[in-house]
């Protein structure tokens, strides 16, 4: 294999690392800092986690809760983790609602006749065979829909048209993500019969951005579509003129409330040589949208995960606690498998030492944050030292959340570890049908891959309490 | 308006070119020199091309030669000429037979069941309602389907997965589209019931690219499709795991080869002042393919020359020698337009004393080249010098050759210019639905319609014989 610039570098940053940092106060033995010089080799090296979201993408795809590709997604899990050596690997049964996508057909039929890129919202009703044509009404922000005048809204199809910023942080999701979530309701209960809203998301392209949609009221529900950055430009350029705009969608989703489908948190372990009822818990959601094949939502965290503690599991001696890998299911529909998870592991969550989870993306982590007791911050600063040479900056605030599922976990207790990757790119991608294997950076999943097993190793070594006192 | 740096750059050095320009033999006098002076500082200042291409694409999209897009382009062009001042608008029939695109629905049903993204080859078969199911055989380009025996062929679906180079001379286009144009034909003869392949394209978006393919033989037509370049990344994953890949593809395309759809090229003319039946023609495309708005392929060839009339239309005088743009009609499916053209206008071809058109996308102009006799070099060389402070380079080959439907008509013997702009990102774009207004750079549109703008008064005023003696 030829060594890329930043594999080159790593290795021997991480040499200096491992050696300079051997004070009397450290927390990793000089043979566990040796051991964790090997491990950081392999993983820097190791197309491992490539592999394995190669091979969901290739063999599965997309895997939308309830769908076959979701029951076929957890076989593959289980199969995975089985042959990459796990000690334990079970299922836990999610359930939800079914919702079929259908399909959108959308257009401005009046001032100037022209075809609409839009998908429908997660959940979103349909709008019945016949379809639905109304004026458009349009809003810059959700904020100035919440504060128009219902007489503008009732009878009108409602356009929200604000432009998600992109920026290397990804804030400009929350910021953007209000509407999707709730501009459905919003409009529904001044009379609006249909929502139309720009994609959140920041690339040019015809593909339109899915994602969840809530409706506040169960008696007002009107179908919910988001167009594409292009057609939300040109439906701009059409009400520039003037003119009444005229629009019609057609929606074919369906939510079948009372239909219960199925689907699993996947769960795998290398149980612990001296613990193993404390765990360090590393997350990732199997699920994905049904478009695109999921490989950055959230194959790639998918890959990171299993490759981590496959990495460590090759180690001559399981480290001293449980490295408990967590494939939660449903999470684009509203967190399904971290709820449910907190409810089958109530009594044992007190037995989670730490917790991290990636769900945010392809590109390098650039930061770290911890969420642990005060006594454990050296122990940290520690780690910190150990993952510098990575290029990750040290983010000392101590007020870090798991990501997405594993948020509701360390929500409720669990110390956590955040780690934030360049996240300009991700919203080009997410929840698209461009949401494929080509996106995935191997250099950069090989340094996030690389964090996470330094991360899981550590925590599972150290003799040290992270948990806050109560 | 805010000067643009490129703006700023170009009005001093022009200022410069124009005024250093002035030896005894230079072809413009003082007087023109600092009409075209004027004349350069509008069209680099204005931004007129992009407003007619926001007017195309916002208040007619699409245009594929025979639908209700088509019609409603040439009543566009008709009254925008008419808008723009120019002295005479008028239309010339095209006909040709009509085709349905239909729809498409791909998928890999074996060994790993997955949806593909594919459009149909324009003017494909269709494949009947039921479909058609077989396995893949998978070659790596056209020349090795060539030369494979027919029994690996027969009653299969053939794959081509060449991926196009990306380049900024675009050449990596010819070495591709030949499995767009015959593959389907090359399939066919050895037994093939089916032809996909990789895109045309150089963008890795779920789009896939449409454009021209060919039937060789009429009793051995079977349908054609591209993937995109995701999808065929995925095809050739799964073909790697050495089983049997089954494909379904149904294709409801229609060649109804008995209806005769009409569509027509849309010309205007500011007419000579001294010589009107010599005609400088500009060309661009005023068909589009059926998907994307048509921005780039041609929208913007359609802003920049009748921009560039309606610039020069705006002098005080009329130019000595009539400017003719010439809107084709048909292009993307065979030239329908410049064919026309040669028939309806071959009794004065001679007379088109020089032509260009503009048919290769968004970037800046970096290089001209000319085709015409040896004593007007030196009057291409004055030209060059006005155009080098916007950054053109000069190719002295003079063996330029007019773009796409313009190209047939310097085939001819009318005198060529051919101005070359950086074309890296135009086959990301192309024949997709991606071909939207947000990816015109106004910036670069503005110089494409300076040097159009020059080359057009230059060519309008010079006292010279740019044909070759017969």
């Amino acid at each position: 294999m030829i060594k890329t610039a930043f594999q080159t570098s790593v290795l021997l940053l991480t040499t200096l690392a491992t050696t300079v940092f051997a004070s009397e106060s450290s927390v990793l033995t000089k043979a566990q800092r040796a051991e964790l010089q090997q491990l950081t080799t392999t993983a820097s090296t190791s197309d491992l986690s490539y592999q394995i979201v190669e091979s969901l993408t290739t063999e599965v795809g997309a895997r939308m809760i309830g769908t076959e590709g979701d029951k076929r997604a957890i076989k593959w899990a289980v199969d995975k983790m089985n042959a990459l050596g796990f000690d334990k690997v079970w299922t836990e049964e999610v359930a939800h609602f079914q919702w079929i996508r259908g399909d959108v057909e959308a257009k401005i039929t009046a001032p100037f006749p022209q075809p609409i890129k839009a998908i429908a919202l997660g959940e979103s009703v349909g709008t019945g065979e016949q379809g639905i044509e109304a004026d458009v009404v349009h809003f810059a922000t959700l904020a100035d829909l919440e504060a128009a005048d219902a007489t503008r809204v009732d009878g009108k199809i409602v356009f929200v048209s604000y432009r998600m910023e992109r920026l290397k942080t990804g804030r400009g999701y929350g910021k953007a993500v209000g509407a999707r979530v709730r501009g459905a309701s919003v409009a529904a209960e001044k009379g609006a019969v249909g929502f139309i809203m720009r994609s959140v998301g920041t690339a040019n392209n015809r593909l339109a951005h899915t994602g969840i949609t809530r409706y506040q009221n169960d008696e007002r529900r009107i179908p919910a579509v988001a167009l594409s950055n292009p057609d939300a430009d040109l439906l701009i350029n059409q009400l520039k003129r003037n003119k009444p705009v005229r629009f019609f969608l057609k929606v074919t989703a369906m939510r079948n409330e009372v239909v219960t489908v199925k689907g699993a948190n996947v769960i795998g372990e290398i149980t612990g040589s001296q613990w193993p009822e404390q765990i360090v818990a590393l997350g990732a959601h199997l699920d994905s949208w049904d478009v695109g094949t999921g490989a950055i939502d959230d194959g790639l965290g998918v890959g990171m995960v299993m490759a981590t503690a496959a990495h460590i599991g090759q180690l001559d001696k399981r480290p001293k606690r449980t490295i408990r890998v967590i494939l939660f299911a449903g999470e684009e529909v509203g967190l399904l498998g971290a709820k449910q998870y907190l409810i089958d592991h109530q009594a044992t969550l007190k037995d989670h030492v730490i917790a991290a989870e990636w769900d945010f993306g392809l590109g390098k982590i650039y930061s770290m944050q911890a969420n642990v007791a005060e006594p454990a911050i050296p122990a940290i600063d520690e780690l910190a030292s150990y993952l510098a040479p990575l290029g990750v900056a040290y983010n000392t605030a101590n007020q870090g959340r798991g990501q997405s599922d594993m948020g509701l976990i360390t929500d409720q207790g669990v110390p956590a570890m955040n780690f934030t990757p360049d996240g300009l790119r991700y919203f080009d991608i997410h929840h698209t049908e461009n949401d494929t294997l080509d996106k995935v950076v191997p250099e950069d999943l090989q340094q996030n891959t690389a964090v996470y097993t330094i991360f899981a190793y550590f925590a599972a070594q150290a003799d040290v309490e992270f948990r806050k006192a109560n």
